[in-house]
């Protein structure tokens, strides 16, 4: 069981608007997918695009997200950027339909701009639709 | 929307056994707990620590997590360190029942050693037990 470092101060939760939080998601390159596999919840650490109300990431044929169905799945989308020295930072999640985009020229300019991490042939495209977001900022 | 950086190489994604991924997991302060809440995904950045096979997190009453029953609910912790300039790195996600633990002396115990971000009365405190351990790492 590892120690954490005593002595500082907790911060303050102030929550964000929506547009600071789409905002802020925008500016990181990455961040974590939740949804249901198979009555499980499921975490993936993926890179994003944030295309207006969009979130959009690629992930390969087979995955668990929508492998299961064609249908909009509900899933959420979180990001963060949180400083373990100063206990200070910002996370914002967002909630929405997951749909795969089969636009051929969508997919082109999508996967011009996403690049993915792993050597895995990334073929699909998915657009998550914000339509609840939430975000808040710890400081002090 | 923002670009991202070309002319670098993908990663190879290796598999990593459950005592390597619990070791990971307890090198970091911090992760992401998901679950279900109100029919929703939920992804929340908590911070952690890992004993034995269980990953301790502190919350606060009334929060998403546990509120709606005190039966035993499946969650999963993710946590990973990864870096974006080489893209290499790791992320173990831990699927399992979490459970409030009301002993006391474990609660005194572990409140010493979790000390939350937030000025939140995080009073509530509370066990993962990880059933299914799976971890990944990114390398050239």
């Amino acid at each position: 069981m590892q120690n954490e470092s005593l002595g500082f101060s907790t911060a303050r939760m102030v929550e964000l608007g929506s547009d600071e939080s789409l905002a802020l998601l925008a500016s990181v390159p990455m961040g974590r997918i939740g949804f249901t596999y198979q009555a499980l919840p499921v975490i993936r650490p993926v890179n994003h695009l944030v295309d207006g109300d969009d979130i959009v990431i690629r992930t390969h044929t087979g995955a668990a997200l929508l492998s299961s169905t064609s249908v909009a799945e509900v899933v959420v989308y979180e990001a963060d950027h949180l400083d373990q020295q100063t206990r200070t930072g910002w996370s914002v999640m967002v909630t929405g339909r997951a749909t795969r985009i089969t636009d051929p020229l969508e997919v082109a300019r999508y996967q011009e701009h996403l690049i993915p991490w792993v050597d895995m042939d990334m073929d699909m495209v998915i657009r998550v639709s914000a339509e609840i977001v939430t975000g808040y900022r710890l400081e002090h």
